[in-house]
């Protein structure tokens, strides 16, 4: 392990941090809010730390490539650091008062999550606000290179099916400088998120509202600067309009890509895609079903608040429009089922991924298979393509690792005293980087009751699920560390 | 697809079926109740059925030996029959009104669910009541020469683990006539249950009770003659004597047979059983500490109902000495939890069986390996011996389908218009053969409220899950029936 090589990366990051700053800065300055040195005194320290870190370690060269060990590390590290750095304008911030709870909400912003502890969202600073908003769109940007750069060279969680899928934007080392290909994405995801502002703007909502909420919509992250989020405006215009933009964020950004590029049948002929769209029409038309009647009298609002319930958590945006937990149970149990699946792979969103699900059915499909034709050989396929049995078995562990955290962090977070519902929910809620959960971590309730320990255990939980479970796993396991 | 082999095994099922109704109907005249009609009908239609069925097919020669396609096919189609002929002295008795319910309560009897559609158990006829105790005592010796004999020789849900693992009592081939070590360990479980019945009658508990509840528990079925379980009697006495023999039913019955021929170390050499008992003392040790001041105040009673609440549910035996859902957090989480870990394979417990859950965990630690070793080659190994990679696979594909079937179960059910908790609760309990569930199928309620479909989707799950699974999705399979 060359700690010097991830130190520097580490503070290169840090000094990147530091710098964008600026922008809530400027917005405090503007506003004239009280946020003004909580950010000047961050980023002071941000980049002083990532100075120091960049002077003690030694120079990069462009021939000094990261071997997986590396790899895997210097994620793990810098998505912590990011953490603990971007939560000091919070920490320094009166409305905090606690250094656990400005880690939660900055490791919440930087894996997209959305779980807030923030009681009183709308008597903040607005720079503070846009701080939350901010480190959810860069966090996004961290998710498109990482899916699609990173974990593919680390060969991590089956995640590699996608290098040969993804023709053009993945690079085949991970060198110290990005690729040129994850900065066409990163425009992509930019121009994205300004179109949504325009459309926003366009139903009339205030220019920082939009700014923050299109910010967080293409990172999959659901803050929000309204405390009751989307549900403040009740306008099916910009419920469908956020609907539209979270359901394009939750697409697997390479095919974004291949579109521009003129392949006008891309979503099609993705197998995921299609799976991932079909899957949204079918759950919205059962909660429709299930909500017109004995919540909505009408069938465009159970069709509009269905939609929008089903798209924020299916792509683990977590924005609400109304409080799920009020629904009938079928409407509930989709919703927690949901929480698992999530959206597509190379996306910005969270959970275990369509593709996995899809190799999961197949994976069940052959073994059935196999008991009639027991001397049968026949491939698994996606998209045409053989997936390797060591992809496959690297995916079935994926899934095994997902429910094993699952089941081991809902035992824990109950031992502190949460009461059932709440534990699986505020689990399942962070491990898929969704945001609210059930019981007392619902829609309309927040993480800020909950026990310290359970914090820590809930930001680990995201940054787990953040970084493909094995990224992060394996630092535990003694036999990573040996020679 | 031999339809011939398969009805003639189905009739001689039948006309066994038949014979074990003279046992209720003589309790029936002992206490002149008024369910004997309903016996000598069923009686009547079981054993006419079952002749016909040996009258139309062709006579089974030795040298005729069933496929693996006839093998599931038989397994499914038998336990379905017996499950509608069993259900017939409730159907005919004045305390059913209709057959979805006499079949629901037969299906949870042959399966060892001990789920109940019954309110008023106590009032109902005590020939009734020992008829539902008598078929999860016969449905655990099918289980038994199922999961020892039968699916080994099927090679289901990588069940076939057992066969190497296993000297002497399985056979290599499924003849039409029970193998001789089949029959020995059906003597081992009777043995077990005539030595419950002594050591309750010892503690003063009346002959008809000891022995309704010595036939529940050896098959960890659950079925109770009170309204109140075991909580009826409040006494630690019976507590115990029902949690050492809930264990002991929930232990691999070829280990029992090893003991007895003077392997003393047998349960501690086995992986699986460490696993089991190391699993109930950790989670009683859980669950006392939860309980203990918040529910009981004292350290012996909080103790005891630990045990006997996570020894139940993990043995999926489904006995109540208290209300679970009034335990604080951590003691439902666990509890919904043991609901799909289950018991060890071999024994007459369902869930997912320890043995997979230890098989799922070599196999995620040994991709957590790969990462690190890219090039190494490293076997999963249980109690010293390599386990196949198509074996892993097959677990993997179990776990999965499990996983699946709850999904989408709960999904069905809650769309029946089930609330949340109570749809995962019951068909976790179902799939998992246990009996209780959580919400409104908790320990102190019962399945009756349910709506209808709701009833023949649970005992569909309750045979799924009891037969192994794989064994019955097969049969949905189009593949399965060509040529």
């Amino acid at each position: 392990m060359r700690w010097h090589f991830i130190a520097r990366i580490i503070g290169i990051l840090l000094i990147f941090l530091g710098l964008s700053m600026i922008a809530p800065l400027l917005i405090s300055l503007h506003y004239h809010d009280l946020a003004r040195d909580s950010f000047i005194r961050s980023m002071g320290i941000t980049m002083v730390a990532g100075l120091i870190l960049i002077i003690l370690s030694k120079k990069l060269r462009s021939d000094n490539y990261i071997n997986q060990k590396e790899g895997m590390a210097t994620v793990a590290l810098a998505w912590t650091a990011i953490g603990i750095f971007g939560a000091l304008p919070f920490y320094f911030a009166p409305e905090f008062t606690n250094f656990i709870d400005a880690f939660f909400e900055s490791v919440s912003g930087f894996t997209t999550t959305g779980s807030s502890v923030m009681t009183n969202i709308e008597g903040a600073a607005k720079s503070l606000l846009f701080w939350r908003s901010l480190i959810q769109w860069l966090g996004g940007m961290g998710i498109i290179v990482l899916s699609l750069a990173i974990l593919p060279f680390l060969g991590v969680g089956g995640i590699q099916l996608y290098k040969a899928e993804v023709p053009s934007p993945v690079p085949d080392k991970l060198t110290p400088r990005l690729s040129d290909s994850a900065k066409i994405l990163w425009v992509l995801y930019g121009v994205f998120t300004l179109i949504e502002i325009i459309f926003l703007l366009g139903g009339g909502m205030p220019l920082f509202e939009a700014t923050c909420h299109a910010l967080t919509t293409m990172p999959t992250g659901g803050f929000s600067p309204k405390n009751a989020s989307i549900a403040q405006y009740n306008s099916a215009y910009f419920d469908y309009v956020i609907v539209l933009f979270m359901i394009l964020a939750g697409i697997n950004f390479s095919l974004h890509y291949q579109m521009l590029r003129g392949k006008t049948l891309a979503f099609w002929e993705d197998t995921e895609c299609r799976f991932f769209l079909g899957l949204i029409i079918v759950l919205t038309l059962l909660v429709t079903w299930d909500i017109y009647g004995s919540v909505y009298t009408s069938i465009k609002d159970a069709f509009r608040f269905a939609s929008f319930q089903v798209v924020s958590i299916l792509t683990t945006t977590g924005f609400a429009t109304t409080d799920y937990e009020k629904f009938p149970g079928l409407s509930q149990v989709i919703l927690f089922i949901c929480m698992f699946i999530g959206a597509s792979a190379g996306s910005t969103g969270g959970g275990m991924k369509c593709a996995r699900i899809i190799a999961c059915y197949k994976y069940c499909y052959r073994e059935l298979f196999k008991i009639i034709h027991p001397r049968s050989i026949n491939h698994v396929k996606i998209n045409n393509m053989v997936i390797p049995d060591e992809v496959l078995r690297s995916i079935m562990g994926f899934l095994a690792l997902y429910v094993g955290l699952f089941v081991l962090s809902s035992i824990l977070l109950a031992a502190m005293g949460v009461d059932m519902m709440t534990a699986f929910g505020a689990v399942a809620a962070c491990i898929g980087n969704i945001g609210p959960g059930f019981g007392s971590v619902g829609p309309t309730e927040n993480f800020a009751q909950l026990p310290i320990m359970g914090k820590w255990l809930l930001a680990l939980c995201m940054l787990i699920g953040r970084l493909e479970i094995y990224t992060v796993i394996i630092l535990f396991v003694p036999e990573f560390w040996k020679k």
